[in-house]
Protein backbone atom coordinates (compact mmCIF):
# COMPACT_ATOMS: atom_id res chain seq x y z
CA UNK A 1 0.00 0.00 0.00
CA UNK A 2 1.26 3.38 -0.56
CA UNK A 3 1.50 6.37 1.95
CA UNK A 4 -1.59 7.46 2.66
CA UNK A 5 -0.53 10.91 3.99
CA UNK A 6 -1.90 12.82 1.53
CA UNK A 7 -5.50 11.58 0.27
CA UNK A 8 -7.80 14.27 0.46
CA UNK A 9 -10.98 13.79 3.17
CA UNK A 10 -13.56 13.22 -0.33
CA UNK A 11 -11.54 10.30 -1.62
CA UNK A 12 -12.01 8.71 2.10
CA UNK A 13 -15.98 9.43 1.67
CA UNK A 14 -16.11 8.01 -1.99
CA UNK A 15 -14.35 4.68 -0.65
CA UNK A 16 -16.94 4.17 2.03
CA UNK A 17 -19.55 4.57 -0.69
CA UNK A 18 -17.32 2.05 -2.98
CA UNK A 19 -17.35 -0.44 -0.56
CA UNK A 20 -21.43 -0.34 -0.37
CA UNK A 21 -21.79 -2.15 -3.65
CA UNK A 22 -18.99 -4.45 -3.19
CA UNK A 23 -20.29 -5.86 -0.34
CA UNK A 24 -23.35 -6.82 -1.96
CA UNK A 25 -21.55 -8.08 -5.25
CA UNK A 26 -19.27 -10.43 -2.92
CA UNK A 27 -22.75 -11.80 -1.06
CA UNK A 28 -23.86 -12.44 -4.69
CA UNK A 29 -20.87 -14.52 -5.31
CA UNK A 30 -19.47 -12.10 -8.25
CA UNK A 31 -15.68 -12.08 -8.13
CA UNK A 32 -14.73 -9.36 -10.63
CA UNK A 33 -15.89 -6.00 -11.38
CA UNK A 34 -15.25 -3.14 -14.02
CA UNK A 35 -14.08 0.59 -12.57
CA UNK A 36 -17.25 1.74 -14.74
CA UNK A 37 -19.45 -0.57 -13.44
CA UNK A 38 -18.32 0.26 -9.76
CA UNK A 39 -18.40 4.01 -10.98
CA UNK A 40 -21.97 3.26 -11.67
CA UNK A 41 -23.48 1.64 -9.15
CA UNK A 42 -21.67 4.73 -6.78
CA UNK A 43 -23.11 7.52 -9.34
CA UNK A 44 -19.61 8.81 -9.47
CA UNK A 45 -17.66 8.96 -12.86
CA UNK A 46 -14.80 6.01 -13.82
CA UNK A 47 -11.87 8.37 -13.89
CA UNK A 48 -12.88 9.39 -10.28
CA UNK A 49 -13.09 6.13 -9.16
CA UNK A 50 -9.26 4.91 -10.92
CA UNK A 51 -7.68 7.51 -9.16
CA UNK A 52 -9.36 7.09 -5.79
CA UNK A 53 -7.82 3.86 -5.73
CA UNK A 54 -4.82 4.49 -6.67
CA UNK A 55 -4.06 6.58 -4.07
CA UNK A 56 -3.92 2.95 -2.22
CA UNK A 57 -1.53 1.29 -4.50
CA UNK A 58 -2.69 -0.75 -7.39
CA UNK A 59 -5.71 -2.79 -7.22
CA UNK A 60 -7.02 -3.63 -10.84
CA UNK A 61 -5.67 -5.36 -14.09
CA UNK A 62 -6.43 -3.21 -17.17
CA UNK A 63 -9.48 -4.41 -19.13
CA UNK A 64 -10.41 -6.81 -16.54
CA UNK A 65 -11.45 -4.92 -13.82
CA UNK A 66 -10.87 -5.66 -9.86
CA UNK A 67 -10.94 -8.45 -7.58
CA UNK A 68 -13.85 -7.74 -5.32
CA UNK A 69 -12.47 -9.63 -2.57
CA UNK A 70 -9.43 -7.89 -2.51
CA UNK A 71 -10.68 -4.50 -3.18
CA UNK A 72 -13.49 -5.21 -0.05
CA UNK A 73 -10.65 -6.23 1.88
CA UNK A 74 -8.32 -3.19 1.16
CA UNK A 75 -11.13 -0.88 1.61
CA UNK A 76 -12.03 -2.40 4.72
CA UNK A 77 -8.24 -1.95 6.00
CA UNK A 78 -7.92 1.75 4.95
CA UNK A 79 -11.10 2.55 6.36
CA UNK A 80 -10.17 0.87 9.59
CA UNK A 81 -13.64 -1.18 9.69
CA UNK A 82 -11.95 -4.56 9.26
CA UNK A 83 -12.61 -4.27 12.96
CA UNK A 84 -15.02 -3.68 15.63
CA UNK A 85 -15.40 -0.31 17.37
CA UNK A 86 -16.91 0.25 20.39
CA UNK A 87 -19.17 3.06 20.72
CA UNK A 88 -21.48 4.59 23.27
CA UNK A 89 -24.72 7.00 22.30
CA UNK A 90 -25.90 10.14 24.67
CA UNK A 91 -29.57 11.93 24.31
CA UNK A 92 -31.82 9.04 23.25
CA UNK A 93 -34.35 10.93 21.72
CA UNK A 94 -35.91 9.70 18.22
CA UNK A 95 -32.45 10.41 16.22
CA UNK A 96 -30.72 8.81 19.14
CA UNK A 97 -33.32 5.72 19.05
CA UNK A 98 -32.77 5.52 15.01
CA UNK A 99 -28.73 5.24 15.35
CA UNK A 100 -28.59 2.48 18.37
CA UNK A 101 -30.75 0.41 16.90
CA UNK A 102 -29.54 0.38 13.43
CA UNK A 103 -29.03 -2.90 12.06
CA UNK A 104 -26.44 -1.51 8.75
CA UNK A 105 -23.91 0.17 11.12
CA UNK A 106 -24.50 -3.38 13.75
CA UNK A 107 -23.34 -5.57 10.57
CA UNK A 108 -20.62 -3.03 10.00
CA UNK A 109 -18.89 -3.40 12.98
CA UNK A 110 -20.25 -0.48 15.25
CA UNK A 111 -20.88 -1.74 18.42
CA UNK A 112 -22.97 0.63 20.89
CA UNK A 113 -22.38 -1.02 24.47
CA UNK A 114 -23.86 2.13 26.53
CA UNK A 115 -26.63 4.56 26.18
CA UNK A 116 -27.20 7.69 27.77
CA UNK A 117 -29.30 10.28 28.30
CA UNK A 118 -30.34 13.14 31.34
CA UNK A 119 -34.25 12.87 31.43
CA UNK A 120 -34.39 10.55 34.59
CA UNK A 121 -37.42 9.21 32.79
CA UNK A 122 -35.71 7.54 30.61
CA UNK A 123 -33.06 5.86 33.04
CA UNK A 124 -33.61 2.48 33.74
CA UNK A 125 -35.77 1.80 30.33
CA UNK A 126 -34.61 -0.98 28.24
CA UNK A 127 -33.95 -0.12 24.40
CA UNK A 128 -35.28 -2.73 22.07
CA UNK A 129 -31.43 -3.68 21.16
CA UNK A 130 -30.77 -4.31 24.75
CA UNK A 131 -29.08 -1.64 26.60
CA UNK A 132 -30.67 0.20 29.36
CA UNK A 133 -30.53 3.84 29.23
CA UNK A 134 -27.92 5.26 31.85
CA UNK A 135 -27.55 8.76 33.92
CA UNK A 136 -25.23 10.56 31.94
CA UNK A 137 -23.37 10.75 35.89
CA UNK A 138 -21.99 7.49 34.63
CA UNK A 139 -21.00 7.92 31.75
CA UNK A 140 -17.30 8.64 33.08
CA UNK A 141 -17.19 5.38 34.81
CA UNK A 142 -18.52 3.13 31.85
CA UNK A 143 -16.79 4.51 29.19
CA UNK A 144 -13.88 3.57 31.03
CA UNK A 145 -15.35 0.43 32.21
CA UNK A 146 -16.39 -0.99 28.92
CA UNK A 147 -13.44 0.37 26.90
CA UNK A 148 -15.71 2.77 24.59
CA UNK A 149 -13.60 4.52 21.84
CA UNK A 150 -16.46 6.63 19.93
CA UNK A 151 -19.24 9.22 21.51
CA UNK A 152 -22.01 9.72 19.60
CA UNK A 153 -24.35 12.55 20.21
CA UNK A 154 -27.48 13.06 19.92
CA UNK A 155 -28.70 15.47 22.10
CA UNK A 156 -30.27 19.15 21.56
CA UNK A 157 -27.69 21.41 20.45
CA UNK A 158 -26.89 23.54 23.92
CA UNK A 159 -25.97 20.49 25.55
CA UNK A 160 -23.70 19.12 22.93
CA UNK A 161 -20.45 20.69 23.82
CA UNK A 162 -20.74 19.81 27.64
CA UNK A 163 -21.44 16.15 26.84
CA UNK A 164 -17.94 16.15 24.36
CA UNK A 165 -16.03 17.81 27.58
CA UNK A 166 -17.64 14.53 29.33
CA UNK A 167 -16.38 12.06 26.80
CA UNK A 168 -12.67 13.59 26.07
CA UNK A 169 -12.59 13.59 29.94
CA UNK A 170 -13.19 10.38 30.52
CA UNK A 171 -10.78 9.39 27.61
CA UNK A 172 -12.76 8.43 24.31
CA UNK A 173 -10.65 9.21 21.34
CA UNK A 174 -13.39 9.69 18.58
CA UNK A 175 -17.21 11.77 18.62
CA UNK A 176 -19.72 11.74 15.96
CA UNK A 177 -21.67 14.86 16.93
CA UNK A 178 -25.09 14.75 15.17
CA UNK A 179 -26.45 17.63 16.78
CA UNK A 180 -26.60 21.19 14.61
CA UNK A 181 -23.88 22.60 16.27
CA UNK A 182 -20.32 22.22 16.08
CA UNK A 183 -18.25 21.04 19.06
CA UNK A 184 -14.79 20.87 19.87
CA UNK A 185 -11.91 18.76 21.57
CA UNK A 186 -8.51 19.14 22.54
CA UNK A 187 -6.14 17.43 20.20
CA UNK A 188 -5.68 14.20 20.25
CA UNK A 189 -9.71 13.86 20.09
CA UNK A 190 -11.54 13.25 16.32
CA UNK A 191 -14.41 14.89 15.86
CA UNK A 192 -16.82 14.07 13.09
CA UNK A 193 -19.85 16.74 12.55
CA UNK A 194 -22.70 15.80 10.98
CA UNK A 195 -25.09 18.26 9.82
CA UNK A 196 -28.22 17.24 8.29
CA UNK A 197 -29.62 20.49 7.39
CA UNK A 198 -26.57 21.13 5.27
CA UNK A 199 -27.89 17.70 3.18
CA UNK A 200 -31.34 20.05 3.15
CA UNK A 201 -29.54 22.89 1.96
CA UNK A 202 -27.33 21.22 -0.75
CA UNK A 203 -30.66 19.87 -2.11
CA UNK A 204 -32.28 23.20 -2.06
CA UNK A 205 -29.44 25.17 -3.92
CA UNK A 206 -29.40 22.52 -6.77
CA UNK A 207 -33.19 22.12 -7.32
CA UNK A 208 -32.97 25.90 -7.09
CA UNK A 209 -30.82 25.50 -10.53
CA UNK A 210 -33.39 23.20 -12.15
CA UNK A 211 -35.14 24.98 -14.89
CA UNK A 212 -38.59 25.37 -14.39
CA UNK A 213 -41.02 23.90 -16.35
CA UNK B 1 -23.20 37.76 -8.14
CA UNK B 2 -20.25 35.84 -10.57
CA UNK B 3 -21.44 33.10 -12.42
CA UNK B 4 -22.28 30.43 -10.25
CA UNK B 5 -21.94 27.64 -12.60
CA UNK B 6 -18.75 25.59 -11.57
CA UNK B 7 -18.36 26.22 -8.03
CA UNK B 8 -17.34 23.20 -6.26
CA UNK B 9 -19.93 20.83 -4.42
CA UNK B 10 -17.80 21.14 -1.15
CA UNK B 11 -18.25 24.68 -1.15
CA UNK B 12 -21.45 24.83 -1.48
CA UNK B 13 -21.74 22.33 1.82
CA UNK B 14 -19.73 25.17 3.55
CA UNK B 15 -21.63 27.69 2.88
CA UNK B 16 -24.46 25.99 4.43
CA UNK B 17 -21.86 26.06 7.34
CA UNK B 18 -20.94 29.53 7.44
CA UNK B 19 -24.21 30.16 7.43
CA UNK B 20 -24.84 28.59 10.97
CA UNK B 21 -22.53 30.89 13.63
CA UNK B 22 -23.84 33.95 11.35
CA UNK B 23 -27.33 33.45 12.47
CA UNK B 24 -26.07 33.12 15.49
CA UNK B 25 -24.36 36.71 15.62
CA UNK B 26 -27.43 38.14 13.81
CA UNK B 27 -29.56 37.05 16.57
CA UNK B 28 -26.69 39.09 19.01
CA UNK B 29 -26.46 41.82 17.15
CA UNK B 30 -23.28 41.91 16.06
CA UNK B 31 -22.82 43.40 12.53
CA UNK B 32 -19.42 42.43 11.54
CA UNK B 33 -17.44 39.36 11.25
CA UNK B 34 -13.55 38.73 10.17
CA UNK B 35 -12.89 36.18 8.00
CA UNK B 36 -10.20 34.43 10.64
CA UNK B 37 -13.48 34.85 13.35
CA UNK B 38 -15.94 32.61 10.63
CA UNK B 39 -13.05 30.08 9.69
CA UNK B 40 -12.77 29.29 13.48
CA UNK B 41 -16.41 28.93 14.25
CA UNK B 42 -16.54 26.69 11.47
CA UNK B 43 -13.50 24.69 11.49
CA UNK B 44 -11.80 25.30 8.35
CA UNK B 45 -9.14 28.02 7.07
CA UNK B 46 -10.20 31.54 6.77
CA UNK B 47 -8.32 31.43 3.21
CA UNK B 48 -10.63 28.98 2.18
CA UNK B 49 -13.21 30.89 3.73
CA UNK B 50 -12.10 33.92 1.74
CA UNK B 51 -12.19 31.79 -1.87
CA UNK B 52 -15.22 30.30 -0.85
CA UNK B 53 -17.28 33.64 -0.72
CA UNK B 54 -15.05 34.87 -3.51
CA UNK B 55 -17.09 32.41 -6.11
CA UNK B 56 -19.91 34.56 -5.24
CA UNK B 57 -18.63 38.02 -5.77
CA UNK B 58 -17.17 40.42 -3.31
CA UNK B 59 -18.47 40.43 0.06
CA UNK B 60 -15.88 41.57 2.22
CA UNK B 61 -14.10 45.00 3.44
CA UNK B 62 -10.14 43.96 3.93
CA UNK B 63 -8.98 44.61 7.13
CA UNK B 64 -12.45 45.38 8.95
CA UNK B 65 -14.71 42.15 7.74
CA UNK B 66 -17.76 40.66 6.11
CA UNK B 67 -21.30 42.44 7.04
CA UNK B 68 -23.13 40.09 8.62
CA UNK B 69 -26.60 40.56 7.28
CA UNK B 70 -25.43 41.01 3.67
CA UNK B 71 -23.32 37.72 3.68
CA UNK B 72 -26.10 35.85 5.71
CA UNK B 73 -28.52 37.27 3.14
CA UNK B 74 -26.29 36.30 0.36
CA UNK B 75 -25.24 32.87 1.38
CA UNK B 76 -29.25 32.18 1.71
CA UNK B 77 -30.22 33.59 -1.62
CA UNK B 78 -27.17 31.37 -3.36
CA UNK B 79 -28.61 28.47 -1.06
CA UNK B 80 -32.24 29.40 -1.84
CA UNK B 81 -32.95 28.91 1.48
CA UNK B 82 -34.35 32.35 1.87
CA UNK B 83 -37.48 30.65 0.56
CA UNK B 84 -39.77 28.19 1.88
CA UNK B 85 -39.54 24.36 0.36
CA UNK B 86 -42.56 22.09 1.25
CA UNK B 87 -41.42 18.55 2.02
CA UNK B 88 -43.24 15.13 2.43
CA UNK B 89 -42.03 12.02 4.01
CA UNK B 90 -41.77 8.15 3.57
CA UNK B 91 -41.05 6.05 6.31
CA UNK B 92 -42.54 7.05 10.06
CA UNK B 93 -40.01 4.72 11.98
CA UNK B 94 -37.55 6.31 14.81
CA UNK B 95 -35.29 8.33 11.69
CA UNK B 96 -38.86 9.50 9.95
CA UNK B 97 -40.05 10.86 13.28
CA UNK B 98 -36.79 12.49 14.29
CA UNK B 99 -36.59 14.35 10.75
CA UNK B 100 -40.26 15.27 11.09
CA UNK B 101 -40.02 16.70 14.60
CA UNK B 102 -36.83 18.38 14.29
CA UNK B 103 -37.37 22.28 14.92
CA UNK B 104 -34.25 23.38 13.71
CA UNK B 105 -35.09 22.55 9.66
CA UNK B 106 -38.47 24.04 10.37
CA UNK B 107 -36.88 26.93 11.45
CA UNK B 108 -34.83 27.12 8.38
CA UNK B 109 -37.97 27.14 6.09
CA UNK B 110 -38.17 23.08 5.18
CA UNK B 111 -42.34 22.74 5.82
CA UNK B 112 -43.32 19.43 6.00
CA UNK B 113 -46.86 18.67 5.30
CA UNK B 114 -47.34 15.20 4.54
CA UNK B 115 -45.99 11.87 6.57
CA UNK B 116 -46.52 8.52 4.61
CA UNK B 117 -45.61 5.22 5.98
CA UNK B 118 -46.16 1.57 4.40
CA UNK B 119 -47.68 0.12 8.07
CA UNK B 120 -51.41 0.33 8.02
CA UNK B 121 -50.82 0.67 12.04
CA UNK B 122 -49.49 3.78 11.73
CA UNK B 123 -52.69 4.86 9.41
CA UNK B 124 -54.02 7.88 10.62
CA UNK B 125 -51.73 8.17 13.84
CA UNK B 126 -51.31 12.46 14.77
CA UNK B 127 -48.06 13.03 15.06
CA UNK B 128 -46.61 15.61 17.83
CA UNK B 129 -46.03 18.13 14.75
CA UNK B 130 -49.58 17.53 13.56
CA UNK B 131 -49.28 15.37 10.59
CA UNK B 132 -51.12 12.40 10.49
CA UNK B 133 -49.50 9.54 9.44
CA UNK B 134 -51.15 8.47 5.35
CA UNK B 135 -51.31 5.32 3.18
CA UNK B 136 -48.48 5.25 0.91
CA UNK B 137 -51.49 4.88 -1.80
CA UNK B 138 -52.21 8.46 -1.54
CA UNK B 139 -48.60 9.82 -2.35
CA UNK B 140 -49.30 10.74 -5.64
CA UNK B 141 -52.79 12.78 -4.54
CA UNK B 142 -51.73 14.39 -1.85
CA UNK B 143 -47.98 15.55 -3.45
CA UNK B 144 -50.03 17.02 -6.32
CA UNK B 145 -52.17 18.55 -3.92
CA UNK B 146 -50.30 20.37 -1.76
CA UNK B 147 -47.50 21.33 -4.30
CA UNK B 148 -44.24 19.18 -2.42
CA UNK B 149 -41.26 20.04 -3.70
CA UNK B 150 -39.62 17.51 -1.72
CA UNK B 151 -39.53 14.20 -0.88
CA UNK B 152 -37.34 12.68 2.18
CA UNK B 153 -37.19 9.02 2.24
CA UNK B 154 -36.51 7.28 5.48
CA UNK B 155 -38.19 3.68 4.58
CA UNK B 156 -35.82 0.44 4.71
CA UNK B 157 -33.26 0.36 1.79
CA UNK B 158 -35.29 -2.31 -0.05
CA UNK B 159 -37.83 0.40 -0.35
CA UNK B 160 -36.00 3.35 -1.00
CA UNK B 161 -35.79 2.89 -4.83
CA UNK B 162 -39.94 2.16 -5.31
CA UNK B 163 -40.42 5.44 -3.17
CA UNK B 164 -38.51 7.21 -5.28
CA UNK B 165 -40.57 6.16 -8.48
CA UNK B 166 -43.72 7.09 -6.83
CA UNK B 167 -42.54 10.54 -5.89
CA UNK B 168 -40.61 11.09 -9.20
CA UNK B 169 -43.85 9.71 -11.06
CA UNK B 170 -45.86 12.52 -8.61
CA UNK B 171 -43.88 15.32 -9.79
CA UNK B 172 -41.74 15.92 -7.03
CA UNK B 173 -38.35 17.53 -8.31
CA UNK B 174 -35.90 16.64 -5.53
CA UNK B 175 -35.41 13.58 -3.21
CA UNK B 176 -33.26 13.17 -0.10
CA UNK B 177 -32.69 9.77 0.70
CA UNK B 178 -31.92 8.91 3.87
CA UNK B 179 -31.95 4.88 3.78
CA UNK B 180 -28.50 3.14 3.43
CA UNK B 181 -28.70 2.29 -0.52
CA UNK B 182 -28.12 4.82 -3.57
CA UNK B 183 -31.03 5.37 -5.36
CA UNK B 184 -31.61 6.82 -9.16
CA UNK B 185 -34.12 9.34 -10.55
CA UNK B 186 -34.64 10.44 -14.25
CA UNK B 187 -32.85 14.18 -15.02
CA UNK B 188 -34.97 16.95 -13.80
CA UNK B 189 -35.21 15.03 -10.35
CA UNK B 190 -32.34 16.10 -7.90
CA UNK B 191 -30.92 12.88 -5.56
CA UNK B 192 -28.96 13.78 -2.79
CA UNK B 193 -27.91 10.33 -0.98
CA UNK B 194 -27.23 10.91 2.30
CA UNK B 195 -25.13 7.79 4.16
CA UNK B 196 -25.27 8.31 7.93
CA UNK B 197 -22.80 4.97 7.58
CA UNK B 198 -20.00 6.99 5.81
CA UNK B 199 -19.67 9.58 8.87
CA UNK B 200 -18.92 6.38 11.04
CA UNK B 201 -16.25 5.02 8.34
CA UNK B 202 -14.91 8.61 8.01
CA UNK B 203 -14.11 8.71 12.00
CA UNK B 204 -13.11 5.18 11.63
CA UNK B 205 -10.12 5.71 9.30
CA UNK B 206 -9.57 9.54 10.90
CA UNK B 207 -9.01 7.77 14.96
CA UNK B 208 -7.10 4.81 13.15
CA UNK B 209 -4.16 7.38 12.62
CA UNK B 210 -4.27 8.93 16.17
CA UNK B 211 -1.05 7.08 17.57
CA UNK B 212 -2.20 4.95 20.38
CA UNK B 213 -1.00 6.11 23.82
Amino acid sequence: MKKTAKIPYAAIERLALYSRPLRVLLKNGITVISSEKLAEYCGVNPAQVRKDLAYFGEFGVRGVGYDVTDLLREIKSILATDRDWTLCIIGMGNLGNAIVENENFRNMGYRFVAAFDKDQEKHGKTLPCGLIIQPVEKLRHLVKLLNVQIGVITTPPDEAQRVTDLLVDAGVKGVLNFSPTQVKAPKGCVIENVDFAVRFENLAYHLSKVPRE
